[in-house]
């Protein structure tokens, strides 16, 4: 019985959700449907508006049939010759390329609440998020600071327990900043060792459930330049992040640190641990960024569902262009896929 | 009578400091003098203790004569055949490879001054300063926050007028902190718009006389996360670095910005500019340092004299084994030799 369930399940498709329709994602889904044999990609759906993925589809030149499913479990079957799409209550209504309009805000949202609900019915294997536009989000009352908070949000709604921690991770490297879409100056006053310790515990239990990483190694960032150096530069390594890594420690987990950020993230340092904790935004993703642009990967660690997203965001001027590369979504469609198979 | 001089500079010597004894400058020197003909490295000179040398290269098992010059013009004739030294009046006292002596802080001191005053002579062309280890000068009454603020000092003790800023370069990238060694939590506050375009003038200006970038491309970065997403995170990137950014381009300047710092170093990035000025440390250290950690090189602009340095630091527990890298060390002489010959 658990093998035929175990099997069933790594056949659920994967949910998509549309994203931001003045934006790339859209075409980006229609660009990875027409690569799913040569590269691989598991069966998806996506959560839209037909209609407009139809007409975006032809405005960018993109040869790629829709079809309108009624289930998920429709979506394996009509994959091979069809883009499956399960559609939205809320249409849209401007989306035109280039130009977000708060009059999408309604449809972006339900297509994520959707994939969600999806999932969490074990419709769907696993949540890819498209890109969206989170001023237009915010016109329109939307008051999380990103998808990661919205989806953390909306599987409480379910009655189950969410503490999202955003990770992006690529082939080279997996990073996972602790205080995220907040002012620079906020930081070291938010910045807490319980906060710390909180964060790197569950992705040291992710990386071994999701990733099979049996010891997780995980090298945490200084706050400061060269790590405070000695507390000569800031007191908040000696006194934040240096209990942290000794509290993790503690409880069993392989943590070093704080390390000097500059020097941690290059060829040889990084052959030393398997993820990175940051104290902040820009010093998780400006290494990751730097090193895997194109491929890194969204993945929201501490939610009973598995959710990634590509690492971009909805380049409004190549909307509708059929230009930009869907090398981002293609891997965040695979890392869902890696992600959710029983193993 | 132009060109005869012009011909005499481009002769001196590179004056090349002792760095911490206790730490991998020195053998770097060495390492750096037996591949002068292979890497095609300019004569340099050292300002050190030469009995010192000659001990750390036997321990290090490196096979480098040392010979005792009077002045720098001996350097050159010497060079080929020896690793000239000019001898400190302070010897090293205690010079334990991998443990720092503040018995030692006055000749690593008097190292730095003497370059110095090499090159304001005209004796030496340039400075390349070896690593030193700051704790054990904070110790012994060094108050400069590093090597650069001193370095400043030091020239207008001349008379010389000096504005350090702190970059650093290799092939792929060129940086700039606008803040450098501060708590992360004081560089909002710190942070104006006139100090943003007092340095990228300074950048911008020697770009053009010391690496000849007729019109240099300044990228300017965000303090905040996505610079600041229309000021929705942080008000920084809107009143203090976007005004920066228009008065440098009112100045003549091909500044733009501010530019989220995670999406700006990968490779397609980086073509759009020839140097980024960054808001604090790590976001400038973090791209360079995970993109060429062995061949980055610490350039300090707007002195009167060049002056450059590996950026490495002393790397103790490699101290006298022969097996630090003098990749960068050799990259920071070539970068002395470029910047510092005559057009």
């Amino acid at each position: 019985m658990t093998s035929a369930k175990a099997a069933a399940d790594s056949m659920a498709p994967l949910a998509v959700t549309m994203g931001e329709p003045a934006g790339i994602g859209p075409e980006l889904a229609g660009q990875a449907w027409q690569r799913r044999l040569q590269d691989g990609i598991a069966p998806f759906y996506c959560l839209a508006d037909p209609a407009f993925l139809s007409s975006r589809f032809k405005t960018a030149g993109l040869d790629v049939p829709v079809r309108v499913i009624s289930d998920a479990p429709e979506a394996a079957a009509t994959f091979p010759s069809a883009l499956p799409v399960l559609a939205l209550d809320n249409p849209v209504r401007s989306g035109r390329a280039g130009a977000p309009s708060r009059d999408d805000a309604p449809a972006v949202l339900e297509s994520i609440e959707r994939a969600v609900d999806e999932v969490v019915s074990g419709a769907g294997r696993a949540v890819m998020t498209s890109p969206v536009q989170k001023e237009t989000l915010y016109d329109s009352g939307f008051s999380f600071p990103g998808h990661t908070e919205f989806l953390g949000d909306l599987v409480t709604r379910h009655g189950l327990t969410a503490r999202p921690v955003m990770m992006i991770a690529s082939e080279e490297l997996r990073v996972v900043p602790v205080t995220i879409h907040v002012p620079l100056a906020d930081v070291p006053r938010l910045l807490t060792t319980g906060m710390i310790v909180e964060t790197a515990m569950i992705v040291a239990r992710e990386l071994t459930a999701r990733f099979g990483i049996e010891t997780p190694r995980l090298a945490v960032t200084g706050l400061n330049p060269h790590a405070g150096e000695g507390a000569r530069i800031g007191l908040e390594d000696r006194d934040i992040v240096a209990p942290a890594v000794l509290q993790l420690r503690e409880a069993g987990v392989a943590a070093t640190g704080p390390h000097p950020a500059d020097t941690l993230f290059h060829d040889t340092a990084r052959s030393g641990y398997d993820a990175v904790i940051a104290m902040y935004h820009d010093q998780a993703l400006i290494p990751i960024k730097t090193i895997a642009f194109e491929t890194a990967v969204n993945v929201t660690l501490g939610l009973p569902i598995v959710r990634t997203s590509p690492d971009h965001g909805t380049a409004l001027p190549l909307a509708g262009t059929g230009r930009a590369s869907p090398s981002s979504l293609i891997a965040a469609l695979r890392m869902a896929d890696r992600l959710s198979r029983v193993p």
